[in-house]
């Protein structure tokens, strides 16, 4: 087994998850899906795969703290904070660069903090494969879920998995690229669920740290000068100042668009493991438990005469009374009522507080 | 100006107003329409009309410590405490006997406290004339609102209004009654409404002291020797137990069906000053202003998207998204979402609660 180090990127917001994301408790740092918070399944979900004292996790100030209780496990060096988000791919970077310090022929795997898989032993499984092809390939591995409804919410991959004669792991699973989609609409959504060979993008990586900084170095040589500048100060007295000044200078974008696409020796692994980032509380709710009404909850709650209704309570007691088709989201000062379906539109919520400067509520 | 008594029958546990109304604290020592509570309103609309110390409460011992503080204004030897309810006909004999200790002769006026009427002045009036009917007929007035709707929630009154040569009132809107009608199906409701003679029964009453009491001797024999006994033992040490005892030994009945069905002399005055009883959510979001949605909100609200929805956010922020047709009232401990029209079902959550032995969100 290669020395293995994981990546988990947590800096979202979570805006969608509002009332119960915050700036300060975003979505990650929340028990939204069954027991635990998202970021400490995913570290659990590495459990005798990776050494928590390998786990780095790439976050920001606001949410050191709370990040810190949670996972008394992960030393507190491995949490870098972003001065400023900057989208995954100089996150990326900047992570690779300081598990270079120990090793750098490392893998690393690099994992949202907040997506669920339902069956972890076939996510540990898929993870092995991967580590296993980075290692001995020196490509960069991505993994594709098999789609199981037309989604336009996700970036897809089509994979050549027809036949590929100069693919060594074919026989494992493991396909080379013929194309990354952009988020589709919805009757292209239709056509790439009925083909069969496009999987959903679902943002983990497997690769060796010297590979994806090679990438990265010819990739985004603009990037690769800033990230080298933090690199270079480590450890000096002026380390907070570069990191601040040159990680602000760099231009955000995505490890998909600045170098998955573009990068020659691209492998996906298909993961078929009941796989959820997770995106709404539409989301939630299909993931929820339900009663023969279709309600689910979530705390002390009465439904009466009501159906296809998702409550979590926090601590009060939520009734519902002859209302289908809602969902209802409590905390200790905010309370969310949200047609099913339509909580993509909870953002709008988000938004109107920004603007009247709500900031409480935030 | 006779000398003139109001009596408040403040007994009401009102469950249709959960979770805002409690054991505690039920809807009449709420503030539920506009600005002071029910109570609070009840009183103040007397202002100019009768004395703070001439205005009787009858009540319980729960909410009596709420009451107190709310009315500083009223004797406290004027809050009556029933032991245990038992309808309206007790409540306003004992009430009446109360009275009768400083004037046997005076006037009493009957008023429900949780009642609203958007039109003071007009109210002030009717109850200006029904008290000098009342103090020069001998007889027992009620007051009959014109029905605006084929309303099944309420007793209506048949008046007398097309010829009546027995009548000295009849050019003043005073009217004999021609029958009591109970709450109505809707066909009948509908009925009612067409004929223009059929009133709402509003539970407010005037009659002088001596009028009532004889009515009561004459028709509730039975319940007339147990208030006799309470009101013998007034001001004696026993006085407390022989209340308890004889109070609980009373049948419970309205005075609407111990009286005034069977009394001889019953007068209505036409009432046309807004009235309403708010007797639900649904009735509340009637009453309250609403904006070009239809929506209406109590607090810090957000609509996105919604409509014809009310929301009472307590010391919450609520939004609400895509939503419609949608009763939402939030207080420290509970959330009630309830459909709008469908607010009467609110007592099945409090029968749950009781069922559950939930005490604390009764």
């Amino acid at each position: 087994m290669p020395n293995v180090y994981a990546v988990i990127m947590a800096g979202g917001v979570g805006t969608r998850f509002w009332p119960r994301s915050r700036e300060k408790t975003p979505k990650q740092l929340l028990e939204i899906v069954g027991k635990g918070t998202m970021i400490q399944n995913t570290v659990g979900r590495l459990r005798d795969l990776i050494d928590p004292r390998k786990i780095v996790i790439v976050t920001n100030k606001t949410q050191k703290q709370a990040l810190v209780r949670q996972l008394p496990e992960i030393p507190l060096e491995n949490i870098l904070l972003e001065p400023v988000g900057r989208n995954t791919a100089p996150c990326i970077g900047l992570a690779a660069m300081y598990i270079r310090r120990f090793d750098p022929e490392a893998v690393m795997v690099v994992l949202p903090a907040d997506h669920i898989m339902q069956d972890e032993e076939e996510f540990r499984r898929v993870l092995r494969l991967a580590i296993w092809v980075a290692e001995e390939s020196g490509s960069l591995i991505t993994v594709g879920i098999q789609p199981t409804r037309p989604e336009t919410g996700y970036g897809y991959i089509q994979v050549r998995d027809d036949e590929d004669p100069g693919n060594p792991y074919f026989e494992k699973g493991v396909y080379h690229v013929r194309t990354f989609a952009e988020k589709p609409n919805l009757p292209t959504a239709y056509r790439f669920l009925e083909s069969g060979d496009f999987l959903w993008n679902s943002g983990m990586f497997i690769w060796r740290v010297d590979a994806i900084l090679r990438e990265i170095q010819l990739l985004l040589p603009e990037m690769n000068e800033e990230l080298l500048k933090i690199d270079d100060a480590f450890g000096t007295e002026k380390f907070e100042q570069v990191f601040d000044t040159a990680y602000r200078t760099i231009r955000g974008i995505s490890i998909d668009y600045g170098v998955m696409e573009k990068a020659k020796s691209v492998y996906v692994i298909k993961g078929n493991f009941g796989w959820s980032d997770v995106g709404s509380w539409d989301e939630v709710m299909r993931l929820a438990s339900k009663d023969e009404q279709g309600n689910s909850s979530n705390g002390k709650v009465f439904f009466h005469n009501s159906k296809n209704t998702y409550v979590h309570a926090g601590n009060k007691f939520v009734a519902t009374v002859d209302v289908d088709n809602v969902i209802v989201i409590v905390t200790e000062d905010s309370v969310l009522v949200c047609k099913k379906d339509h909580s993509q539109d909870v953002k709008e919520v988000v938004d109107y507080l920004r603007r009247k400067q709500l900031n409480d509520y935030l």
